[in-house]
């Protein structure tokens, strides 16, 4: 079984979707994924926060196999996000974004860290990943997340990035300004050669789309009704997917293909609660129960 | 093998895509169902035409499986709909509709229609469905498709013909205008209560998505790297599936995810040229090879 570690963000959400508002909640892309991918493997966290991070906001990671040994206590604020959702839940507008204690923020992995084999640059500065990348020795696995902001204003420095990549995960939007292609399925080809050879498309509510050497695999999203706050479900994607990957071990096409499904299965549990709640609630057996729905309700006789 | 009646346009399109611009198509729900449908089964059309509908526009429909005995000419101009599509396809403007000869058009069975065993009628004013219904003798599957305007302008009498329809395509916003549920599933779910047992959402490039007494099923988008003009690709996707489910004769679980598969890969000949011009190219060889390549990409192992 591989260890994975994680940089990324870890944060002080407030958080308004239809179905209420709540503040002070934890999140951050270092958040979700270290909770999704435990279910799985053991996880080393490295990240920043500020002096007002709680020790309640560090218990919510007790008593799973997350090693924090590699997040920062920095003087001044945790980062803080602050988002409103549209009422179909599929769009958000932010509100306000303090970078505080992590706009100084510069990764530095414990020793014990350098030899980890999977690794999740979460949706961060192009050159933090780097320096992350730079630190670790040869991970066999390297899975990237980032946003339109970065493709725009750090747009050489993620290229570079990218090539050290095996996996990226990015949506539709992101996909198309990377490269220009206005048809995903060719934006996807285009991003392969940028680097990582899975090219993995997350669509919401539409499920998830992979390129790989093995061709196009596609998915539907979990059939949530309870929607109550999408926050956190690319990370949560990400964890599942990764930490099933990892613990798998070997990284051919039918394992990429249940690995998205257990990523999608342990993204439904995040967005059924507020936070990271509904990640907290969710064990081995349910997300394999949903895996197994989510096959059921794929499968189709082709004659 | 079960005939299938359309009732439904035939219109003259105008079109103007990223890819180029064509006028004087042959377009209409009928035209892109019946092509369609007719590489299963036989297919009678109820629609009608004014005199500047060309012989060259019904040579399109000639050496195939459709009756054309129920298509009416009138005096007047053919129905024409012009539209321009976004750099991404995924939606389009209306430039203009002239109605002309539909605007007074009352769909007439030829008594060697009354016996039809499916039916589809497509998207046209609701007391018009129900005129084709009220002629007809019991048919064992009747297929809906509606648009907003009449879910907004013709609630009442869209719910009428509703009780009497098994299957019902529709798209997410029909489905949350019709239900005011934001949830794509709790609307499906919704719809069922209006009368039919089997619902299909269409979502364009993201698949289909289908509800019936069975649960759920999703599928995706053939993925078309080529695609020149989305017209008509939901009026090609509900013949494919019609087509395919009377020629099979059983409406079960099984044969309505396998019809799925089949009008998603009819549609994507249709979106790979401008006009009815990809479904020509279509046939049942090919069709069977892309069923083949949808199941091949959506397969996965749960354990």
């Amino acid at each position: 079984m591989t260890e994975i570690l994680v940089v990324g963000s870890v944060a002080l959400d407030t958080i308004h979707t239809p179905v209420g508002s709540h503040e002070s909640l934890l999140g951050g892309s270092a958040s979700y994924f270290s909770l999704a991918s435990s279910l799985y493997v053991p996880v080393r966290v490295v990240a920043v926060v500020g002096e007002d991070f709680l020790p309640r906001h560090r218990e919510i990671f007790a008593g799973r196999r997350i090693d924090l040994g590699g997040l920062q206590v920095a003087e001044g604020k945790t980062f803080h996000w602050e988002g409103v959702y549209t009422a179909d839940m599929n769009e958000r507008t932010t509100v306000r974004t303090d970078l505080n204690v992590f706009e100084s923020f510069h990764p530095v992995l414990p020793s014990s860290y350098l030899q980890t084999g999977s690794v999740f640059l979460a949706n961060i500065d192009p050159p933090l990943q780097e320096e992350v990348l730079d630190q670790l020795d040869a991970p066999s696995l390297v899975a990237l997340d980032t946003m339109n902001y970065w493709i725009n204003n750090r747009r050489e420095e993620l290229l570079r990035v990218l090539h050290r990549v095996h996996l990226f995960l990015l949506n539709d939007s992101e996909a198309r300004e990377l490269t220009g292609a206005e048809n995903i399925l060719k934006a996807a080809e285009g991003i392969q050669m940028m680097g990582p050879s899975i090219v993995v498309i997350k669509r919401g509510e539409f499920g998830a789309l992979a390129c790989t050497d093995g061709g196009w695999f596609s998915l539907p999203a979990y059939p949530v009704e309870g929607l109550k706050d999408p926050t956190g479900a690319g990370d949560a994607f990400a964890g599942g997917m990764l930490g099933y990957l990892s613990r798998r071990g070997t990284i051919d096409e039918a394992g990429i293909r249940t690995a998205m499904a257990h990523g999608t299965a342990v993204a439904s549990f995040a967005v059924e609660e507020f936070g990271v709640e509904g990640l907290l609630r969710a064990d081995e057996d349910q997300v394999l129960e949903r895996v197994r729905t989510l096959a059921a309700m794929t499968r189709f006789d082709p004659e």
